[in-house]
C-alpha cells in the first residue's frame, strides 16, 4: 500500500484530466468545475477508494476515475451549498466560493457540471470491459454504491433534512443522526465499501468496513460540532464537515461538549475494531486516530 | 408497437415509482422533486427510447426505467433553468415553478435529486444482470450514451453556452448552432441511441437514427425561434424547446424567418429519410410529421 499522501498525490495529478471536454463555447465551465476542485481540501472520499481497493488486491489505477468521481460528487455538494439560497458562504477552503468568482448562474451549472461528470466518468469506465462479466459485475455494484449513497436517499437527504433543521426551533436528536449519517457519513461510507467491490472483496470484508466508515463519518461531524462549540477558529478550517456555522443544533450542542468527546473517542475505538484483521499494515487504522486527534 | 399515446402513458404510470426513498426527515424532497415530475410535458424524450428500444425488438418493460431517467434529467435540467439566477421563471407548463412552491434552495436540492436519480436508477438496472456479459456492456453503452449527452460536453454545456449568449450583443451562428445542438438536440438523440443499444441494435440501425434524432432536435428548437419570433403566444406553450424568451438572438432572428421554416422542413425530410428503410410501422416518420405542423 501507499501513504495517505501518496494516493492524494494520485488524485490530485489526475482529478482535471477527467473533466470532459465542454467544447470551445462552454469553456469557462470546465473552468469553474477545475477551480473549485483545484482548490484544496483533504481529499479522504478518494483516498479511502484507493486505499480500500488497494488493501484488498485490486488495481488502483482502474479505481482511480471511481476515486475521482466521488471527489467530482463531494466538490459539487460544496458549491451548491455555498449559493445564497443555500448556506450563503462567500468564503471556502481560505478562496472565494464558486458564485463568487463566476456568479451564481455558472456555480449552479459547474455543480451540475461535477455530478454529471461524476456519473459519466463511472459509466465510461465499463465500455472497455466488453465480454468480462465478472468485471463488467464489480464495477456496476461500485457504480450503484456511490450514486445511491450520493443522492435522494443519501447525501442529498441529508442537505436536505439539514435546511430543514434550519429553519426549525425543534430539532431532535434523531434528526440530528439522520443528517449526520447522511450529509457525512454516506459519502465516507460509499467509497470505502466500492473500493473493495472493484477488487471483489468478500462480503464480510466489506461489512467490517462499512462499520468503520460509517464509525468515522459520525466522528467527523461530532468533531466538526465540538470545534463548533469550542469556537476554535484555527482548528475549524481543518475539519472535514460541512457546517461550521456557530449556534446550530448539532450534536455537542444537544449532548454536550464532554458526551460529544467520550462519543467521538468511542467511535474511533470501534471503527479501528471493527477492521483490525484485515488492517496489516495499520493505514486505516492510523487515518481513525489522526483523524480523533485533529491531526488531518 | 404502441402508439405514442400508449408509451407516455407506461412512463406517466411508473415516473414516480422509480423515486428512491428519501427518509422521513426529507420527504419535501421527495414531493419537490414529483411535482415537477407530475406537471406534464410531453415526455417525447422517454418515448424515444422505449419507441426506439420497441422498433429493435428489445424489451419495453426493462428499458422503462433508462426512459424514466431520461426525463428526470429533463425534468431537474428545466427546475434549475427556473431559479432566479438563471431564466428566472415563476411558470411551467402553466403552474407555479418549483421553486416558487418549495423556495429556492429546495428547488436546487430538488434538480439535484433527480439528476442523482437518474445515474442512480440507470446503475441499478445492472445489479440484476450478475453473469450476463452482454446485458452489462448493452447496459453499459446505454448508460454511457445517456449520462454524457446530459454532462459538461452535452446539454450542460448548451446551457451554459445559453447563459453566456445572453450577456453577449454578438452572437455568432456558431453559438447558437451550438447551444441549438447540444441543449436540445443532445437529449433527444441520447435516449433514441440508448433504446438501440439496449436492444443490441446494429451500429448502421444507430447512425441512421442518430441522424433522425439530431435533425428532430434541431427542428424543434428552430420551430420554437419561429414561434417566438411570430409571438404566437397560443402556440408557443405547446412547443418542446426550452426558450421562450422574446427578442432573444436565435435562429430564426438571425436567419430570417422563411429560412427558418425552409430549414426546418429540410430538416424534417432529412429525418424521415433517414430511418425510412426501418421504419416499417411508420412510427418515426409520423412522429417528425407532427412535429413540424405543430401537432405535438
Amino acid at each position: 500500500m501507499l501513504s495517505f499522501d501518496e494516493y492524494k498525490a494520485l488524485i490530485e495529478d489526475n482529478l482535471l484530466s477527467f473533466l470532459p471536454d465542454t467544447g470551445v463555447y462552454a469553456e469557462v465551465l470546465k473552468e469553474s468545475m477545475g477551480y473549485s476542485l483545484s482548490i484544496g481540501g483533504k481529499r479522504i472520499r478518494p483516498v479511502l477508494l484507493l486505499a480500500s481497493c488497494d488493501l484488498a488486491g485490486g488495481d488502483v489505477k482502474k479505481a482511480l476515475p471511481y476515486a475521482c468521481a466521488v471527489e467530482f460528487i463531494h466538490t459539487y455538494s460544496l458549491i451548491h451549498d455555498d449559493l445564497p439560497a443555500m448556506d450563503d458562504d462567500d468564503m471556502r477552503r481560505g478562496k472565494p466560493s464558486n458564485h463568487k468568482v463566476y456568479g451564481e448562474a455558472m456555480a449552479i451549472l459547474a455543480g451540475d457540471g461535477l455530478l454529471n461528470s461524476a456519473a459519466e466518468l463511472i459509466a465510461k469506465q465499463a465500455l472497455s470491459l466488453e465480454g468480462d462479466a465478472d468485471a463488467l459485475y464489480a464495477h456496476s455494484k461500485a457504480a450503484h454504491e456511490i450514486l445511491s449513497k450520493a443522492g435522494a436517499s443519501g447525501m442529498i437527504a441529508g442537505q436536505t433534512a439539514d435546511v430543514i433543521s434550519e429553519k426549525s426551533s425543534d430539532v431532535s436528536e434523531d434528526l440530528i443522526s439522520f443528517i449526520e449519517l447522511h450529509k457525512t457519513s454516506d459519502l465516507i461510507a460509499a467509497p470505502t465499501r466500492a473500493g473493495l467491490m472493484l477488487a471483489n472483496a468478500a462480503d464480510d470484508m466489506i461489512e467490517a468496513f462499512t462499520t468503520y466508515a460509517l464509525d468515522i463519518g459520525v466522528g467527523f461531524q461530532i468533531l466538526d460540532d465540538i470545534l463548533d462549540i469550542e469556537g476554535d477558529e484555527k482548528l475549524l478550517g481543518k475539519t472535514l464537515g460541512k457546517d461550521s456555522e456557530q449556534g446550530k443544533c448539532n450534536y455537542a450542542s444537544v449532548h454536550g461538549l464532554e458526551k460529544a468527546k467520550e462519543d467521538l473517542h468511542k467511535l474511533t475505538v470501534e471503527a479501528k475494531e471493527s477492521i483490525s484483521k484485515y488492517d496489516s499494515e495499520g493505514f486505516f487504522t492510523a487515518l481513525a486516530s489522526q483523524l480523533e486527534s485533529r491531526k488531518m
